[in-house]
This record gives structure tokens, sequence and C-alpha cells, in this order.
């Protein structure tokens, strides 16, 4: 066993003789694991009656006869154009109402009968025909699941999953609270898709009902979870201990993985951050999907060896980039390290995505050489990193309903973004060089010391509970602006914010100030000062001790962070947009109270 | 008789022991009067056969139990789910011409029979259960009223429109000047509602077609009125003396609200100001909605007692600015100060809108103090205000037609805008502490001084020579680039500009230039240089004197604000975009002229 | 024989006694030239079995009888009203995919049975009434060609069109490269046309498949070039020699007009530049205008004298202004000076548009003066300069293929935009004082001794040996940066970059780094430092000299630019987006080098 090396390989779209330079360079780089097929349904199903794997064979075989382990791809994550042709259902209707036919990836309607049972009977198929062939070590259903269908399909689908949620209409509309704006539903079938034809205004985000919108969102989720699982039950009708995952997307909005979770066997994503400053970024995000799976390995499915092709500008990954990040992903838990891809495509919208090898197949680029060299190491390490890390004793909370509630509210700041409070709360933890956990609201708290919620808009079940828990026996518990404001409902809390985290906090708030991005509050931290922007909370301290106090607007002198003395712990009140100086000063004190700072605290 | 203080209240959001709790805050806050059932069409009709007010019955029972009176709504500025799904024509088409579906409010197709039918049924079922009741003291119809349906019934209806306004198509034919780009219409059924579909590209304001823009969107304003009116005359049928109103939006540019006017037994409106620097627009605002019913006192129907919801960014209301708005109101004619909302809603889009009472149902927040105080306050004034006030010696016209001709027109610039030229003549006006009317072209002039004419890019009937009327008796007469340039079908004038304004004003323009915003040219007024931007015209006197002249350009030395003697009074013409400070030099020389400059002229 | 002047007159729009005024004015202004007819559709045709030319034959004799020449347009470029009700498939569907109802103009679908039907037989009629009146002296058919369709017809006719092209779907197939993505096409009712409801995303140059969206692109442009070979037949059944015209619009994206280009009797072009200080980009314009006929003379078929209408900001022009850019048009080959419009509409959309005569119908304003001068110079001139011209040493290659593939590519940068790559080289020949050609691909380059092929993305037939033998004869072939990328079916070559084009230039290059726009890489050119931004290729010499090389990055000190000697001429390959000061250094060297720098070479 050693850290899997290659990636997503299509020689399909090449003549075979192709192939044999790719195995030769494959040679040279130390390639031991290719995926393959991931977008070969058209091909492996020229009609819906006529099933080919002649060349799939052929690709999977020669593999093998190379001593390459395969990935194996179900093939479904873009259907046939003539599916779409022969079932118009399969295409999508999107947020704008509008129709789709045949075109693009990731393009099918969840809730089409047809799509489901045609991608689930690919999936069986292919795990029968490839499943007793022991190069083949896993299997990769579907690909980087995404996007929303509302079709009239989905829009019986949702009802179908509402009634199944709600006891009746009188609990969802009790949940919804639509007696606001005359909403009250007396019939499921009136019930439609929140999208700009109904519940929506500008966009996604700006919604006249937050708790239809969440729910659809929860919906979708799970709607495409449950195509993932199609193909899974499929593939497990003929191959039972193959381990079978889809790569996911880090810090993506559309799916709450972790729900998605439990269902894959290995966690896997693709690591494409927006730049090469992204280091902490990257760190956290394999920290969050590490934590999918209780710590488990994970994947790293798919990086650029060099460049990406959708973006507005596509920077090419300094010399060494590509080796320091690969490795960053092995520390943090990756015992695989892929690229996407192994050729570069010849045409169409990723001809110019960076691949090991690219267009004039030279094995002397510097790409090539520094994928070739990074093989090597990888091969002289062999299995000495699988499996290893130490236990973090912190842990940072991330919940994709805090996420979508966050930001799909009307008020208090469409400026305030989830990922970027959450982000900054881990800058500071990674700039101390401190071992994070990135869970659920669901994980077990008692292995850590300082547990951090920012944002945390939603609370559902005993999270409050188990956060007092967490500082009753010592701990500290973290949480900022926004936190504990509504129930799994997105319905506020009837009471005190911060709602149920009230009295671990010791604070109330009744009012706060929203103000334009420019507009700077200096706080007070100590000997500190520094800058607070976009969400001022008024706090009024019922037994906190204030930390940090605003220094200017009829608020100023008023606190902005707090600290709490809860059991034999604290629980510390971030009431305002810190700047990341800010925010890495009350991390620095929380840590220090717990002697976790790391070996270089100094250094930022 | 004291000035009415209280707000919109939905009881029917919350069990009826909160109720209690609400009462009791209402006695504190010296509450006297809510607005009830504003959106509770789906509770009261639950199915098309079936009416329960039963709830309603309560609230208004209660209310006057409670000794509060009441502005009971007609409930019809959202219709239910069922409706939707039983009628579908209900629901709109938009712009874009996309069919919709249920979901959000103010959603009516205007020319919906069903809608119509319904509506005016609520509001005659309302009338007849609730009219003897003494507490109700004002009928509030639906709510807000805004946006515009493309469907196939409004397109009949403006088919309709259109044939009652033209003696036939041959005067539409000319009206359009469908000449130009082979439009002539030779069958009414020929004509398509002006969209995305049709004549727009980019955006409602850019049309191909004036003409059809421009009548379409009075036909809306139009449309939407009848649906008033199908409410205020069901309401009649029952309730014979009760007044009726329906909440305006201040400067709303959907609806001409000048000619809704004659239609509401009292004007009200819900003043949502951009932020806390728009005292002066409020003043307008105020000023305007006064104007309406031709100086009767109106009511501030709606606003927030600390922030809004829907928008990006929504700050806080500092300390005393609620108090200090609210007199404003009162100030310039309002004899109710309402807010929207008695006790802020649990869930959906406006769980996060201020309200007197909040989520954790507290009497000691600063807001529910600051609202206890003011209502105090009203209350020791008792009627001492009611219907007060000095008639006012300067007038500013302000025209729907005009602002809807300008913003719809290609040429000459995009970046002028109706509102920002009205509002820096009222500016001028308030810094100089002037009491100002805001009035309709058609208003009586004969009683002013002073009447300003920003932007009146329309000339409709006889204003060109009510306005040369009072310059004859003495009276000043200011208007400004873009004025006089079109007739009441948007046709130019076949003369020169400023149209049949030139003899007032003296003067002649043939060609104008616009810039991009950065571009200025300086303008030297007396011995101030002050900035003008955007436009500027070039002006041959045609005996008017020269009072201030473009400092730089091909133009520089040529005028650019003129004074033409006329009668025993003057035209005063300002051809390019001043900055405020240009606009107030020129306004202090006209109120000098007639002594109208407020106690403290030199404080801007 | 004099350069005609003149301009859009549209009579139909004004009462018979306006006419008279018109003629007087055109007396003065020496008015020679009117084209009539454009959009009277609508007039000529009030129903479908009636034809009605009373009106425009009034107009064609009266300006017969006044001694005026007629370009007689055929007055197809907006259907009427009645057209688009009775026949609804006239009317398009857009990128969007939603179906267009009557409006605008510039809306009929190309592949409409019903639009080529009547559109031929009204430019038929039309020929056989007017074409023996010696007053006509061109016939202009349709107006400015552009959009697009995307609706069943136009679907139906690009599956037509690919099966002509392709020998069958394998050679579509193969060309599209459809293995990448599941695309494989089985039957050709499957294919689509590439739209926002299928291939693309964001916008129309973001597709997921280059090739489709490329061939559609060819395809519109053939379809328009169909429509107006269907009325140039039409014509040439009874008018056998009078010749024939549509108006270009310069650098127009939509349209191919090297492939139009031949089926014009004469080019003519509509030059309305982004503001005054496009004085390089309207020579290049009229170069490129000129080369579609091979040198022939153009008619500057639309100016306006003044100021647009339908831009957000429309300047005027300043004296002389409107001279100056007449006199350049006649220097690069225009042997008529032609305005939109004679007369200024009253309504609609173009109102504010700039004319001749103005609403007032004076002839004393500036405008009508500086236009009546330069009539008079013209007709002083006389012919003098009638097709005169020194055949230029440079040209400038320009290619609707390089510009479509290079922007609608996914990677490496958005920010690349094709026009402004070509004009950095010509304002470089410009500044120079240079005269140029600017050529298709396929012109004959042996008559240049400078040939410069900006960002020539896609090399089609035998353009690379062309280039090579250019320089094998001792000229120069300059290129630059994402040249060289990509074949007619816009898949990369399987070579080295720049593929054909690497042994002219004597480089490979393995990699390109794209950054953000403010990101700078100063470059150094002998003693010159200069800017180089949003692409930086990595050149790797083989067998070319550095003549420039990056300053900063790990590339700092590699080549940026290179010159590579080829038979007895050279190759230069520039990588980098030099700003002008750059490109303007590289371009005189290689003047140098032939003795064409200009008689001012040092005046930038
Ligand atoms: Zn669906
Ligand atoms: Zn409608
Ligand atoms: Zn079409």
């Amino acid at each position: 066993m050693k850290v899997r090396f290659g990636g997503d390989y299509n020689p399909e779209q090449w003549p075979e003789e192709v192939w044999t330079d790719d195995y030769r360079l494959f040679d040279t780089a130390r390639i031991d694991t290719v995926t393959v097929g991931v977008f070969d349904w058209a091909l492996t199903q020229p009609s819906e009656d006529v099933y080919d794997f002649s060349t799939l064979d052929r690709i999977v075989e020669r593999a093998a006869a190379e001593g390459r382990q395969v990935c194996l791809a179900t093939g479904t994550a873009a259907h046939p154009a003539w599916l779409a042709r022969a079932h118009p259902e399969i295409t999508r209707v999107d947020f704008e109402g509008r129709k789709h036919r045949f075109g693009g990836r990731h393009n099918s309607c969840p809730s089409s009968p047809v799509f489901r049972r045609l991608s689930a009977e690919m999936a069986r198929r292919r795990a029968a025909r490839y499943a007793g062939n022991p190069a083949v070590v896993a299997w990769h259903v579907g690909n980087e699941y995404s996007g929303a269908c509302y079709c009239d399909l989905c829009a019986a689908g949702f009802r179908d999953w509402l009634r199944k949620k709600y006891e009746g209409l009188d609990g969802l509309n009790a949940a919804w609270n639509t007696r606001f704006w005359s909403h009250t539903f007396y019939d499921w079938d009136e019930i439609e898709p929140p999208s700009a034809l109904t519940e929506h205004w500008r966009g996604p985000d700006h919604t006249a009902f937050q708790g239809i919108t969440l729910d659809y969102t929860r919906y979708m989720s799970d709607a495409m979870l449950t195509n993932y699982l199609d193909e899974k039950n499929a593939i497990r009708e003929s191959s039972v201990d193959v381990p079978v995952t889809t790569n996911f997307m880090g810090m993506f909005r559309g799916l709450d993985y972790h729900k998605w979770a439990p269902h894959l066997d290995f966690a896997s994503w693709d690591n494409y951050p927006p730049d090469d400053t992204s280091q902490a970024r990257m760190a956290f995000t394999h920290d969050l999907m590490r934590g999918l799976k209780d710590g488990q390995p994970f994947w790293l499915m798919e990086q650029t060896p060099s460049f990406t092709a959708c973006r507005d500008v596509n920077p090419l990954k300094r010399p060494g980039v590509m080796r320091l990040w690969s490795w960053q992903a092995v520390a943090h838990g990756a015992d695989a390290v892929l690229f996407f891809q192994m050729r570069a495509s010849r045409g169409a919208s990723e001809k110019y995505h960076g691949a090991v090898i690219g267009h004039s197949g030279r094995d002397d680029t510097r790409v090539f050489r520094e994928v070739a060299e990074l093989g090597a190491e990888l091969d002289t390490l062999g299995d000495a990193v699988l499996g290893a890390r130490t236990p973090a004793r912190v842990a940072i909370l991330f919940d994709w309903d805090s996420w979508w509630a966050l930001e799909i509210s009307d008020g208090p700041s469409r400026h305030v973004k989830y990922q970027s409070v959450v982000l900054a709360y881990h800058q500071a933890l990674w700039d101390a060089g401190v071992d994070v956990d990135a869970v659920s609201v669901t994980a077990d708290l008692s292995r850590y010391d300082v547990v951090v919620a920012p944002a945390l808009h939603m609370l559902k079940g005993d999270i409050a509970q188990r956060l007092e828990a967490v500082a009753a026996r010592g701990g500290t518990v973290v949480t900022t602006f926004l936190s504990g404001r509504v129930d799994e409902h997105d319905n506020a809390f009837l009471m005190d914010v911060p709602g149920p985290l009230g009295t671990l906090m010791g604070v109330r708030v009744d009012e706060w100030d929203a103000r334009a991005p420019e507009v700077i509050n200096p706080v007070r931290l100590g000997e500190l000062v520094v800058e607070s922007r976009l969400l001022f909370e008024l706090v009024i301290p019922q037994g906190a001790e204030v930390v940090g106090e605003y220094q200017s607007d009829f608020y100023a002198g008023t606190p902005a962070v707090t600290r709490n003395a809860y059991g034999d712990g604290e629980g510390w009140y971030v009431a305002a947009g810190l700047d990341q100086a800010g925010v890495s000063w009350v991390m620095r004190q929380v840590l220090d109270r717990h002697g976790l700072s790391g070996p270089y605290p100094d250094v930022p």
C-alpha cells in the first residue's frame, strides 16, 4: 500500500496507438491508479436497447495488463443525446423556469424515472461486468453531483418529501409560517418549487419564504443522494466489497455532504481552489472532507497539475506548488493524489485545462517532470503516512443548514457570507499551527477542548446543550454574531438573541446594526484596536465579562466581544465582523487558555 | 382627536395568549390605532365557496374591546395558493414573458376577471360585516399596489384601453409615430404588450417605441386603479362614510398617483427612505403625498421603528431618529404615525424587519422605549397640530409622465434621472428653509410666487401657458435641460427646444452634449464657479440674459444658465446638470427676488 | 462622378409639404444621393395580398425630379405587425429560448419560409417597378443584418447545413470531439442549437462545446447571407446592372463579412465609433471594409452628423469632427459620404438621434452649416480622389473564425479580446504613418513585405505555408500569443504551440500563465521596459533569437518576444500582452527592416 497516484483518464477520446504512449509516460511518472469511464454513457449505451462495452473492456483490460489500478466510474454524469431526445423528461427545468434540452453535463433531472432506471442499470451492468477484475479498486458514481431542477416531476417529488417530513399540512404551515403573506396551503398540490416564477426575486438567495426555499434545497440534496444510492445499490448486487464513492467539491453549497457521507465508503473530493493564496482555505476544506467520515482517509480525486480552464482567469501553478499542495492533502488525510486529467482533450471546453500530458505528448515539459518527480517521491514514501494523524483538540462546526439559512435570509446583511466567517476563524487556528477538525453539529464534541461555532445561525436538536456540556467540563465554546437565531424551520426563537446559546454566552442582543462594507467600527481588544465591519450586534451582558468594545457610533463603549464563565469553562461571543487580526486575537486567548498555541505562536 | 399612533398588526400569526401580551404593551406605548387584515385572504377564504371570518372577528372585537381604532384592510394584496391553482389566470406574466405560478405577494394579474370578482367580493363582505363597528375608522384597500403584468388578458385590456384613448388606429399610428421601423398597425389585435419579447432590449427602460411603452405604463397604472375602485365600490355598498385609502410608496415610479388621488378619501404612504441621510428627500416626499389631495392631511401608514429587512444592508435607526422622522411627518401634514409592524414575524422574509415588539416580547428594549416615549408625546400634544399648516409660496412640479418619458428615452443620456434633478431643486429650497408644495402639472399655480419645473420633459395641455401666466403676473418660473421636449405622446415638438417654453425662457437650444459621469464642465455663476455634469445644452439666447457660462469645451463662454424677463416676472433656464451648489445658487437668486429666503439663508 | 453626399431619408414619416422644405435644404447642402425605403415594409405591403407602392412612387419620383440619385432599399429589415400575427413563425426565438412576438427591427427568423418568400417578393416587386428609373443607382438590401435565432426552423436548417458540411455523423462527432462529456450524436435530429437551454452557461461566449457553437455562428452568418441572396437574386430578375449592397457594421462579430463580400457588388458600412478618440480604430475599420472587395471603393453608408441616441451617453461631435471623419473615410477608399439621417424622426427610439435637419427644420444650426460646407467641398473636389490609392506593403490578417474561437474558448483568459489585440498592432502602424491593408487569411499575401497576424488563434487551409512563403522571400511575419492553437474545427493541434506556425517562429510554448488584469509583468525590449498583461506564454526558443524578456515572476529572464530567421525573412513571436508602447516598439523594428517607417517615425 502507498498513496495512490494518477487521475482521470479518457482513452476513449483517442486512437489506441496513443494509449501506448500514455502507458510509457505513466511508467515514467509512476502513475498507479486511473479513473476511467466518467463520461462514456453515450459510448457504452448507443441506444436504449443496446449496450456496447467493447471500448471500455479494452480500456480496463489494458490498464490491468499494464499493472494499474482502476477507479471505475459509472459514467452517468452526462446523459446521451439520444436519451434526451427519446425521453425529454430527463432534461432539467432551471431556476428561471426554462425547460432545457440536450447539452452540457450534470444535466439530468434527479426525479426522472427514466434517468433513475437507466442510470442504475448502467451501474448494475458495469458492476456485473467488471467487479471480478481485481484491478478495479473503487467505484466512482456519477461525478460532482450538482445543480437543481424545478420540473413538474421534481415538484411532485418535493410534495412527497414534504408529506414524509411533516405530519400534515398543519405542520408544514406552521413550519413555514404561512399565515404571513396569505400563504396557507390547503392541499399538497398547491405547493410549487420555489423559483424565479414563484417565491424568488432577484435570484436564488432572495426568497419571500425562507421555509420553502430551505426545504427545497434540502430536498434537492436528498434527491441527488437518492440518485447516488440508486447506483450504489445496483453496484452492490454484484460487487459486494469494492468501495463506492463519488467526488465531492469541498465547500460546495448545493449539497449537504454531512447527510451524504454515511453512504460513501470513503470520501473523495476535487480541489480547485480560487487561487494560489488558498493554502489555509484548502487546509480547512481537507479537514472538512476528512471530517465527513469521522477522520478516515479520503482521496484527493482531482486537482490540476497546472491550470484550470473554466475561469475568467486561469493562472499557472508556479513550480513546486502542485507538489506542495499534494503533500498538504496527504498531511490532512488523503491517501490518493489524483489529477484531472492524464491527457488533455483536443476539443470542447476543457481543451485548455491542464493535464499531465499535453497536446504535444511530450515528457520533457516542466509540468510532466514535476508530476514524475512527485510520483517518485510517493513511491519512496510507501505506506509511511497512510492513516497517520494526531487527534485534534479543536473543532470548528460546519453546518450546511446554517449556511443556507444565513444566505437566503432577508436581513440583516447580504454581505455577511457564511464561508468568510468560518474561514476567518479557521485562518486564526491555522496561523497558530493548531490541528483542527471540521465537523457537523451532530458530531461527538466530547473529545475537544475548544469548539468554534462561527455564524451558527440555526440551532438544531441538542446542539445548544452539547455546547454547554463542552464548557461545563472546562472547554471553551466560541460563537459569533448571527448565531442562535433560528430553529430547524428557520423560525426565529421567541427569546433573546442568541436564543438557546444565551445562557452559555451570558449575553442578550436586542438590536443590531448592518452597515455598508466601507463602514468600519474599531474594536478595542486589550491593547489592540482592530477593525470590524458589516454587522454590529449590540450586546447587553447577562453575566458575561466584556473583552472588547466598539470604539465608534452611538454604541461606542458597549461590548463587541464577551467571555462568560460557564461551569469549568467559558463561552465567548464575538458580536461583530472583526477583521482577521481581531479574530486571531480572540482565538489566541482561547488557545492560550488550553495551552494549545502552536510551536510558533507569534508568527502570523 | 389626536395624531394616530400604532401600525400594522397581524395577530392571526400568533396564538391568542400572545394577543394579551400585545395589548399590555400597546397600553404602555399608547398605541391607539391598528391596521389589521392586510394579508389574510387565505385565512378568511379557505376555498372558493367558503368564507371564514371567525379569526378576523376575534381580532376586530378584541381591538374594539381594548379601545383601539381599526384601519381594516381588504386583505387582497396576496391571493391564496388554492386560488392560483384553481384559476391560473390570476398569476402574472412578467416582463420577460414568464408565466408565474403561486408565490410572493402583489402577485395578481390586474386584468384577471377572477381576481377582480373575488377581490371585490372580499371587500364587499368585509364592509358588510364590519362597517357597523364604530372601531373601524378607515378602509385599507390592497397594499402597496405595484408590479406589472404582460399576460394575454392584460394585452386584451390594453387594446381596449387604447381603443378608448385613440379615435381609431390612425390616431394611434400617428401618436406612436409607427411609420418609423415599419410599425404601422392595421388591426388592434396586432398590438402586443411592450416587453422583453417585443419592443424592449436590455430592460424596461430600453424600448424601440417610447409611445407604446409609455401607454402601457399608463394603462397598468389605470388597471390597478380599477382594481382599487372595484374594492372601493364594493365597500361603499354598505359602508357609506368610513374613509377609504390605500398605502402609497412616495416617489414610486410604477403608478401615477396624481391620477389615483381623487379616488382616495385620504392619502397614506409608507416611508422607507434609502438611508438615514434622507431628511430632505423625505420632506419632499411628504410634500408630494400631501399635494396629492391638495394639502389635506395624510397618514404615515408605515415606517420601521428600527430597521428594514429587504435590503442588502439594513442599518439600525440611531437613537432619536425614529422620533425625529415621525415629527417631520407630522410637520409636513401627517395626522397618523404608524409602524410596520407591531410584533415581528417569526418566519419568512420579514422575520428580521424591525417591529415595536421583537421576538423576545420585551418592553425594555431601546426601540420599544422610544416608541412608548413618542406615544406619550403624541398623547400630550392632543389635536394641537392637526390640520395646521402655512400655505407655501413655492411649488415644485412633479409629473409621472415626464419621469417615464425621460427615463425610457433613447438619448441623450441614460445617466440623467428624473428624481435626482427634482430632488436637487427641492434640496436647495429645503436648505433655504422655504415651505414647498409638490404638485401636479394640472394644479392651480395661481397661488405661487415661484414655480420650479425641473426636467419637465413632457408638456401636456395648457401647462406652458399657465407657467407663462405665473411669470406674467410677477412670479418666477425655473426650468432645466430636457424640459419642453415632447408632447403627451412623447413626440418631439417641431420647433426650437425648449418647445412651448421657449417664449417664456427666451432661449433656443439646437444641440446638446452628453458626457460620461466623470466629465465636469465648470460653470461660472457670478463670483461662484460650480461643477456641471451629464448633460450640457448649448443655449442661444433669444432675449434672455446670461446668468452663468460654461467654462470649458468648445462651448466655453456660452450660456449655461439664463434669466428672461417675461411680463412682470421671469423665466430661468438651467441648461446643464449643475451640482448642488449651483442649483442652490440659482434658487437663492430666485427666492431673494421674492423675499422668500428662509430665516437662516446662509446656512446650507 | 464625384463623392456621393446624402443619406437615409424617410419622407414617408412626414406630410408632403415637409418634403418641399427638405429639398430646399438639400439644395443648400449639396445633397445628391438619398437612401429611401429602408423601413417601409408595413407601408408598402399593408396585408399579405396587397402591395401599395403609391407613397414610395411619389418619394422616388420626387427625388428623381429634384435631380437626386437614389439608393433604393428593399425595406425588409423589419417585418410588419400583421405578418407576425398571421405567421408567428417569422419572429425569432432568442438565445434564452424565448419566442418573441412582434416588435423591434432586425427581427425575422432567417429560416422562416414565409419571411424568405415575402422578403424576396418585396425585393422582386421593387426591382421590377423601379429598375427602369435612371435615378436608382444602387440597391440596398435589408439593413445591418444581425442577431440570431434559435427556433425549430433554424434548428432544422442547422442540421441541413451540418449534413452538407460533414460527410456524415462520424465526421461531425470527430470535428466536435463528442466523446468528451458523452456527446456522441447518433442521429442528426439529436442536435440542438447551442443556447442557454443546451450547451451554454452564463452567456453566448460560455459554451460546453466550442465546436457546435462555432458551427452555429457560421451557420447563422450563412443563413442571413441566404436571406440577402434571396433578395439579390429577385432583384436581378429585372435589374441586371444596378449594383447591390447591404450596409455592414465594420468590426461586427455576428457575421463573417469575408464570406459575404463576394456577393456584394460594392461594400458599404455604417460608422458609429465608440467615442471621439476612435480615429485609429475607424482607420482600421475602413481598411477592413475596403479589404472585403480587394481594395475597391466602398460607401460610407451611415454616420451621424452630431450624436447617436442608443447609447448610455451620446456625446456631441465637436465642430469639425464630422468633416474630419468624412475626409478620413474618403482617404481610406470611400466614394460616398452618407448620413443617418436627413431629417430627425419625431418619435420612437431615434427621436434624439442626430440628423442633418432637426426638429425645428432650421438651416442655421451649426450642424446643418457644417454639413452644407462639406457638401460644397465635395462638390469642388469632383472626381479627384475617386478610386485613387497607394498600394499598401503591410497587411494585417483579420479572421472572424479566430475571433469567434478565441472568445468562446474556456481558458486561458476571458480578458483577452480579439479586437483589442488586433487594434494594438494596427495602432502601432497607424502611429508610424504606414498604409495598411486589412485582409482575410485567404487573401493573396504575395504583395506584402510585412504580414501581421495578431491572435490568429485558428489556422485554416494553407495559411501557415503562405505565411512561411512571405518570410521565405524576405518578408516579415509577426504573430502573437494564442496564435496557431486550433484547426478549423477548434481542435487543438497535436503538436507544440504555436502549431503549424512553430517552424516559422522557431519557438515552442509548453505552458502559459493567465493573470488578473491588474497584474503586470514588465518586459525589457532593448533599452525600453514596457508592461505586459493578461497572458504570458513561456517560450522555449527552437532557433529563434530572444528580443524581449520577462522581468518578473518565476519566468523572469525568459523570452517574451522573439525573432526567427526564416529564408530571407523573419518570423516574430510576441508571447505576452504587451502594452501599446511595447507593441509599437516591436512593429517599429519590423518596419525599419523594410524601410517602411512613415515620414514622422518619432511622433507617437
Ligand atoms: Zn426535475
Ligand atoms: Zn395580466
Ligand atoms: Zn429561426
